[in-house]
Order: C-alpha cells, then sequence, then structure tokens
C-alpha cells in the first residue's frame, strides 16, 4: 500500500469533490477504506473483558425481586463486549454469553429460536431443562446442549436459586440476518410435554451406542442433552498424566457423537485442566473465546493485560490477541466456548505460537 | 412474549436504577433487548438497492484521471449498502460488491488476502488477471477466481478501458476478525511470475479430468481460472427448453469441480436465463444476493418496490425479502452471488415460496 | 434374455467351435455366462448355517490340550461356510467368524494385520487384549475393537478358559488382495509395552469429549477398546418401551465415537434386544449377518429353515434372504455384525420387507 | 508364526482326527490356514496377462455372423483372467474388461444393472449409447458412462463394426451377492424414448455448471455421459510439459463433476501419456488395472515379464505386482481403470516404490 504523499491543491480538491458525489452514489473509494479493507493483520473491535462472579450474583439476586421470567421471556444478564451495542448480543467474536437465573417454583417458559444454545451450571442444583421430551436435572459444571430451533424450557424445582451461563450464537444468526423465534403455544403454553425418562438421550447416543432404527433429527447438532460434570471431570483426570497441549494444558472438546465434531454446528466447547504450578505457552488464534472459571483460581495475560480469576468469573479473549494461563495456589478448571467451527468451515482459522514463553 | 403493563412508580424506578447500574457493568438484561435476540422474523437492517451503470461509467473514467492504481493498491468503487457504514464493506449479507477498473497500460500490483474473491467482467476486452503462475486474457462475461491467499495481479494491456464487479467475501473476514493481508514483494513488487500457459487451469482441473500426481491446493476453492462467457452461456441455452426453477428460470450455478459445490467456500455464483415474457413467481430466502445484469433488460419487484434494470447496473436482495424476476422486451441474462454457502454450512438457510403468484 | 431355441446342428456346431477357440484365448462369450453376469436376483452361494457352543465348547477344551497358541499363531476355529472352501475364509458375505479361545496362563503374541478385527466374549472374564498400549481385561459381553494394522495381544491371567468370537474383514481383504500381516519382534516378541492405564480409550474418546491436542490415529477406526457389556446392555434396556424395528426389535449399532458411524470401517456391530413374546416381521437385505446369542434363547426363520437358538450360539443369514426373529420362554439378547458398510460406500445396499407377516 | 517341529506320532494322530471332526462341523483350525490368512504380503491369484487386438477382432467378427445381440443380450467377449473361472467375471481384482461389438444395424436391447459400466471405444465411429433419455455418438476413443440401475441401450446405425471396451465392477457386485438385472419392456422393449438433446448431460453437468434447481439422481456416478476423446486428449497434452507422475508419466484421472471423484463409486479410470523416449519408475499397488492401448505402441515389465503393446491391446496388472512402463519409437496413450475406490474407502490402499529403476 502506498504512503499518501502531499497532493497539489487542485488536484486534491477534485477528489474531494468526485468522493462527494461517488457517497451520494451509496459508493465509497476502496482507497478511502484500505485500513479497514486491505490490513495486514485483522483490526480486532472487541476487547478483553472479565465479568466477575462476585459481582453479577447479587445483580441476579436483586433481579429476581424485580422482574419475572414470563415478563422476561428469560431472566438474563447479557454479557455484552464494552466495544459493541448491546442490540449487536456480541459478547465476543461470534457467541453470545449470558447468566439466566431462576429462583425456586418458577418456570421458563418453552419456546424454539433459529440460533444454537447451550447452558453451563454455574450454581444451585434442582432445576430442569427440557428438551425434544426429555427433561435432564441439572447440577452445577453440568454442560447441557438446546441446538436450533428444539422446543426447550426450564423450571427450578429446588429450594435455592439457579444460575447457568448461556453460550449461544445469537449475534451470527443476527448478523446473517436469519434469527427466527416462536413461542411454544400447546398446552398451557409453558411446558412441553415430557414422553422420555430421565438420560434418554445419553443412553441412545451418547454412550458408544445408536438406535439402528432412528434416524437423529440433524447430525450437526448434539443430540446428547447433558453432559455430566462428573463424567466430563473423570475424563480430564484420566489424562491428567499426559503432557497435553502446550498452551492449554488437558484440554478436551465436548464432542457430538453424530460426526465427532463440535456439539453444536457453530460452537465448539472445552473443559480444560490447568495443573498445579502449570503456566501455559503464549499463542492467538483467530476465534474468539468466552471462559467460564469451573473450578479454583489462576489468572491469563490477554495481550498486556492481567486477568487474575476465581471460580465462577467469566472473562473473553477475542480473535488475534496473544494469551496464556496458569493456575494459582493449586488445579483450576476451566469451561470454554469458541466460534472455532465458523473460520475453520472456510478456512479462516489461523493459529501462532507467541514468543513470550518457550 | 409479554407485553409489558402499567408498572406501579415505585418498581418502574427500581428497574430503572438496576438496569443503568448493569449497564455500567457491561452487562444488558435480555428483556431490555428482546427486539433483536427473540424476534419472530428476521429484522434485516439492508436494503434493497440499485447502482446504474449509466450512472457509474463516468464516475469511474473520472476516477482514472484522478488516482493511479499504485495509489489506490486497486481502483475500485465499493457498492456500500445505504444502511451500513463503509467500513462495513457491506453491500448486502457476508458478501461485497465493487466497480473495478484498469485504464489501458495499467497494472494492479500482485497481493493476496484471506478474504475470497471473483471477478465478473463488465466491459472491456484485454486485460489479465493471473494467479498461481497463470494469466488468463479476461473478455466481457467472463467468470474468475482469485481464492483467498493466491497472490493475483491484473494488468491492462488493451487499449480501452476494462471494469469488472468485483465479488468478495470481505464483510464476512472482517466480522470474523479474520482479514489478513499480503504485498507481494517479489522481483518488481508488481507481477508473479508467469510459469503456466494460458487454459492451464481449465486443462488440468476443468474439462472432465485431474492429473493423478497433484493435489490441489485447497479442495474448497475452485482451481479454475477463468468460466468463460461463451461456454457458460452455452451451457444456459442448451437447457432454455426446460421448465426451470419457478423463482429464477433457467439458472445454474458456477461449480468447483473438486468438489462440486460453490466456486468459492462461502460464495455461490449463478447464471440465468430469463426468457421472452418469463416473469417468475416470488420467493423469500435468508441468502442476501447480488445481482448484475449480463445481457438484456427487465424488473425485479423486491418488497413492494420494482427495479426496471438494464445490461451493466448491479442490484442488491436482502435476506428474507419477498422477490420475482421479469424479462422485457426480449431475453435477460442475470450474474448474481450469494452467501448462501455460510447459512448452508449450519442449517441457518431457509426458504418460502411467496404468495403474489402462483 | 432371450431362450435359446433349436439351433441348425451347422451353426450349433460352429459355435461351439468358436466357443472352444475363444477359451483357449482366456475369452468367454457373455451368452454362456449370462446366468451370473445377468441375473434378476442375486445369485448367493453361501448357505444360513448354525454352529451350536454345546459342540463347540467340548472342541476348544480338546484343541487347548492339543495345540498351543504359539504353534497355532491364534488358537482359532473358523467357522467356515459350507458353501465355501476354508482358504476363503468366508463365513458368510465378506466378513469372518472364529471361536478363540485361551487357557489359563496362555499368551497369544503380539501382531497386527490389515485386516480389521474385533471380539464378542462368549465366556469366562479376567483375560486382557492390550491395542496401542493400553490393556483391557475382558468380560462376557464385551465388545472389543482391534482396528487394521494395530499391534494386539492377548493374555488370559484367570484361572479359567476364556472364548471370545472373532470377527474380522479378512475374506474381504483376501478378495481385494490386500491382506498384510506382521508379527511383533520387540522386546520378548510376545506383549507389546503397556503405556496407558486401563479405560484410557473410554475416558480419551469414548465419554462424551476428545482431547484437543491429539489428532486419532484413523478416523474409520473406533478408538474405543471396550464396548462394555454392562454400559451397552443398560443401553438397550433404557429403549425398551419403544417400538423399535419391525424387522429387529430393540437394535443398536456400536458407533465409533469419531465419525458416528460403524465401529471398524467395513463391519457394523450390533446389539439386539428381543422382548418377550417378540416376533419380528421378515425382510431381506444385500448385507450378510453373522449372528451370536448373548443372551437368552428364541428362533430364527432364515428362507424356508428354522433355526432355534440358545445362549452360546452362532449363525449367518446370507444376503437376500428372507428371515425373521423371535425369543423364547423369556427375553433374548442378539449380538450381531454385516458386512454393510462395504456395500453403502457403493451403493450397493437393498432392502425389502418380507410378505410373511404384518 | 512358528515352524511346525517333528510332532510324536501319538500328538499327531490325534491331531489328525481333531481336525478331521471339526472339518465334519464346517471349522477350519486357523493353524491349518495360515497360509492365507495370516500371510506377510498378498497372496495373488491373479496372473498378468495381455488380450492383443490382432487376435481378438477377428474373433469379433467371426461373432458377429454367429449369434444376435438379442440372443446374446450383450455381444460381449468376457476376458477372463487365466487364474479364474468364467463364472467370476473377474478380468483383474474387483474389475471386469470386455470387448462388446455391434455389426451395422444392430442394436443392444435396453436394460439395466446394479453393477456399474464404463465403456472406452477401441473401433468404428457412428454407435448411440442411451443413457437417462441421451443420445450419445460415440467415436474412437470416447470415454462413455453407464453407471449402476440406469437404463442404457447400444446401436449401431453406422456402415462399419464398432467395438468398445466395457468395463465394470461385475466381480465386485457378484462377491457382494449384489447383482441385479432388469430388461426394458416399455414401448418395443428395445430403446428408451429419447428426450434430451446429444450433449445435454455435458451442458448440465460437465462444463463448470450445474442447474440449479436439480438434484443429480445419485452424487456418486458421473452424470457426463461423454468424456470426448477430442478434449481428454487435449488436456493430456496440455500437460505435457510437466514432470508428471514418475510411475505413469502425465496421468489425468477422468473426474464426476459432482464430487470430485472417480467416475463410478468403484472404478477410477486414467487416461495417461508416455511420451517419446519416456520410461517410468517401477512400483507395485494394492489395486489392480486393466489397461488399453489408446494410441501408439510400447511395453511394460510386470513382475519379471515384458509385454510389449501396441493400439488396441487389452492388459492387466494384478495388486501388488511391480510394474514399469515405457513408449517405443514415439508416444503412446494408455487409458486404464482401476479398483482403487474400494480400497481407498477403507485404508487398504497401500503403495511401495520398486527398486529396479532411479
Amino acid at each position: 500500500m502506498s504512503a499518501t504523499t502531499q497532493l497539489p491543491n487542485d488536484l486534491k480538491a477534485q477528489r474531494d469533490a468526485f468522493h462527494e458525489e461517488l457517497k451520494a452514489m451509496s459508493i465509497t473509494p476502496l482507497w478511502l477504506n484500505l485500513a479497514t479493507a486491505a490490513q495486514n493483520e485483522p483490526k480486532v473491535d472487541a476487547v478483553p473483558h472479565i465479568w466477575r462472579w462476585r459481582d453479577i450474583k447479587p445483580m441476579m439476586l436483586r433481579g429476581g425481586d424485580l422482574i419475572s421470567p414470563q415478563e422476561a421471556e428469560r431472566r438474563v444478564l447479557m454479557l455484552i463486549n464494552p466495544s459493541f451495542e448491546a442490540k449487536s448480543a456480541r459478547t465476543v467474536g461470534m457467541i453470545f454469553g449470558g447468566i439466566q437465573f431462576l429462583m425456586p417454583g418458577e418456570i421458563a417458559d418453552s419456546h424454539r429460536h433459529s440460533p444454537n444454545a447451550q447452558r453451563f451450571i454455574i450454581e444451585g442444583e434442582g432445576s430442569y431443562t427440557a428438551v425434544e421430551g426429555e427433561r435432564t436435572i441439572m447440577k452445577k459444571g453440568d454442560f447441557v446442549t438446546t441446538p436450533a430451533w428444539r422446543w426447550h424450557d426450564h423450571g427450578n424445582e429446588s429450594d435455592q436459586p439457579m444460575a447457568w451461563l448461556d453460550g449461544l450464537d445469537l449475534p451470527f444468526a443476527n448478523l446473517l440476518d436469519a434469527n427466527f423465534f416462536e413461542d411454544y403455544v400447546e398446552g398451557d403454553g409453558q411446558m412441553q410435554p415430557i414422553y422420555r425418562q430421565e438420560g434418554d438421550s445419553i443412553h441412545r447416543w451418547g454412550r458408544g451406542m445408536r438406535p439402528a432404527w432412528q434416524e437423529p433429527i440433524e447430525p450437526r447438532q448434539s443430540p446428547v442433552l447433558n453432559y455430566r460434570w462428573t463424567d466430563c471431570r473423570d475424563n480430564l483426570h484420566a489424562l491428567r498424566e499426559e503432557e497435553g497441549s502446550p498452551f492449554d494444558g488437558i484440554i478436551m472438546a465436548y464432542v457430538n457423537p453424530l460426526n465427532g465434531g463440535p456439539t453444536l454446528p457453530t460452537i465448539s466447547a472445552y473443559l480444560q485442566l490447568l495443573r498445579k504450578g502449570e503456566h501455559t505457552r503464549s499463542h492467538r488464534h483467530t476465534s474468539s473465546t468466552i471462559y467460564h472459571v469451573a473450578e479454583g483460581g489462576g489468572g491469563t495475560l490477554v495481550g498486556d493485560t492481567e486477568y487474575l480469576w476465581e471460580e465462577g468469573d467469566t472473562f473473553v479473549i477475542p480473535s488475534w490477541v496473544e494469551h496464556e494461563h496458569w493456575s494459582d495456589g493449586g488445579e483450576a478448571v476451566l469451561f470454554s466456548y469458541t466460534d472455532r467451527p465458523i473460520l475453520n468451515a472456510f478456512g479462516f482459522y489461523r493459529e501462532a505460537a507467541g514468543d513470550r514463553r518457550a
């Protein structure tokens, strides 16, 4: 790209007039827009950010007093990247994160939408999510899928507030102009009928077998309703003697058993163990990540900023920002999810090791 | 979704205070954002628009006097949707369209970028595009591919201006924070070395065979450099006695011979014949389209607005807007391209027949 | 096809001479071979057959006295279809079944081969199979994979004889002229080194997650070493209230978690529950099946022959032979495997419902 | 594998008796069958062989006098590997080759079958093949596809005999017990109705585009009816300055435009140019090949046997036999086809460079 040198006044004036006329025609010359169109490296608008559980939790409880799930459709605190407007629904990259909570006795009515969704349980025990006729009682650390266009509802049948991290590809669906939504209107309009026993989907699809007489609804969506914390944590620990990833330690992806790929077509989710004293090597990549601290404490260096985190915190790392993680005072487990399947699908994923640590 | 009814002053005040505090935490309650997050149908910001060749061409010639390709990197008039800012590079949906032109003797220096690109030749004959060591001399109606991260340069060795419609997934690469760019710096920094004869890629990959000893660079990118107008127009006419698509007449997709899919991973391109007197049935879908009139004249009803078009014009139809086409006074051929592969990849593509015509 | 009518003697003689001369040239006229080349339906050479456990078991014990695993390479009783020669290794279709047994203290030395293999445990408990550095202690009903070209060895560390049904695509590898074999010669030449803990493969690949830093060796091979009987039986029973397949009852396929397909590239394996009083509808298909009775008793009508079976029996149904199953006196569980992936891969699979039962 | 040492008479007698009893049970001990079950390298029964056109052509003309296409179903001289019986239909590996010929005015009635078929034209001009409502007039060197279960008929409307090499996966369909056949009985029972113009399939699917409103019948089958000799030969010559394959010179695969793969699901076909003086390096692989000399002369060393060939000859190379080619006195073009897609589909393909030439 050429630097703009001093122009004769005359030429400059002509160009200005020309550009003005073009603007009126909804035309922009590329040469006025090279900074965003022909950039050596991505110019990333999103910024790193951390939302602390000790700040969110009181707001959540207050929100429980101030608005009902029926008024709110879902009682969700949307975590919006400081660089973006709320209507973008962008937490980072093409993904959204929000804190949803249900007070004892509350119901979040059944609906469905074209964006794909998942939940990671932060606190509480005894609420259910129902999808496709099956209910699962959720516990801390469980990972629950509610893929695109599946009816789903939640209810808190316990005596304690329950909170989870919602993950959706809502920003992507919005940017694609493909966001559809439908309220459930059968019966009482709140709950779908339950015609499968608890655990059905894991027996049917998730334990090494599949029914030979039945085709799955959509192979790109995991049919497993709940990836149980106890099972997943066991998997991590079974591999704890391995070297693992230099950038992430013992990190495992949740898998769609129908194709071995990510649990949602657009979102990969991970669980990762940072062992006592582990400090990973830095790297960067063109996927964007939302992290949630499932266990323990530690820190992450993102660009030049150090974020120290503890259980319940949620933080984001945008595309192409170098980062490294460490545990602090023991072991830590991070849950995370990324928009990497979107980048992978078209060859836009790039990754580079950082130079801060060997 | 529940309607908001009259609230007691007290509760309203508490809620307002609550929302204000959340805002300071980069948190937005979903219930304040339902209009964009939980919408029955896509809320599409882009608008339909037409850019007329009779308006653009004089500006193109004037631009030729005012700025050189070297100053401009590429001399492109970016067609920006009236709803969007220039830096978005969004013509419609996830795709970009721009008019690039080269005056006699000019060169557009070699570079490469992670966005995928294609060209449809509007006017002139005798310029070349070079990709991966092969040059093709371009003619009106030719469809030329320059996929992601391939070095490419253009030169006008004729005695007339030459113009083409650039098509890129630039908005998508930008939104994904995955836009990389590199200038060619070998040799004179302008032209890549040519080590293949003209027509190489079509013989090598595009005429029903492939070399058994060579793997393609990237199977998602068409290795065919130039889909010749004369061949493609022949294909259309060979099927002219068919009924074709009720919504589009005789419409054919350009195909990547490596996988039978679209020519670029993110963009499908089409050529379509509207026969004398043909008026298609209306429909709508979640892909966004850029149309360019390759031959003849006619009209398109987009939503409630009628666009009459003639050869050289370019117009856009956003996602989920109903539309129908007709030829006027003879036959017409439309070139078009869409972001449909992006929607298809994740299950976001929807289509519905319209109710305006049987 | 035309019937051959009475020919003039002269023409017949000329034809005979002509055919004789062709034969000497390694040429056969199609018209002398229409019965096998242009047949309305498959002419299947294989026949249905049953091998009864009460007959095999004494032979197995006798074999244990007469030959050592080291002399035999593997102490396997090959079940050869009565229509075929032993060297074909064809039990039915493209698959092989054999009874392998190890006496207390015996070892079957490590080797590898290009045919894919699996084991279904018939009797005993306490032997191991080792594959890729992991050992699994096998129990009755377990389903163990040893895919192509993986080193594997077995050892009986218990105080009882142990028997399993070997399943391989050996006939297919032989017919393809692609059968390679290699003996393990490192160390003592008997046992591969064990560097993974028991259960590693199930935690690593088989419980809904996969390590993000590791690529599987070959995605077409299941990396799960042992599909445990107790888990698999649970899966079946969890779906027992469903209607299931009209032809097979509650039938589930063992699944490769890397792609959702069969556990071996060439062989699909199934476990199937016939409930008390269940009698399936008849059908036929172009895949060939080896059945093994895992639990209970019942019968199968194959063509016109009724086979009554009990636990431990093994029987085969060739391609395109109509068949139906029933349980007798309670519930029954059948393990089975087929060459269907081979037929599916090229479009050769056909299935037709029978007319014997609604 | 252990060598069998001298056994005590007693043990030997017991073993013999044991083996005899097993035999009566349709059981063979693996230890008596290790030579075919556990072999270090494939034991290939098929042998290399050449059929010379100068021998076949007179037989073809004589056959034209002795039997009609209607009597013969198809007048085909089946080239049967000297190691196999005629009913196997095995020319080599899983593929069949036969010489089909039509005398002036003759018709080969319409039929269809589950085996996939292709034709390479040896001699003559002016016969047609009809598939799916389209006729193509065939010329020397054309490559014509008639995939599985498509109605097809041939007719010779010229005044000269016409001959082509039929290629089918008939042995594979037979071995899979999946060979179905059906005679056409509509109309006169001879010819299917023609409702597409000549060249339709190449315009519709084969020239870089596809109709957007139409799904292909079966993506694994090439929809292109005729790969023209003149086009294909041009492709080869366009790449003649390349180094090409060390083992095969300038070798190109015919391609299915729907998926970039082979033209039939089971058979890859190739055209290969051996330039003047070219002598390839030797190699071997687990696919089996039928070669046909399309132009010129030369030789092939197969194992230890040298085959000198000239235009019109057909020869075979079985799996895992080392071979190398050379042209003699000018350039040569070989057409060939292999069963490699079958081996590739399951991981059975292996290849090794030979040691005879650097």
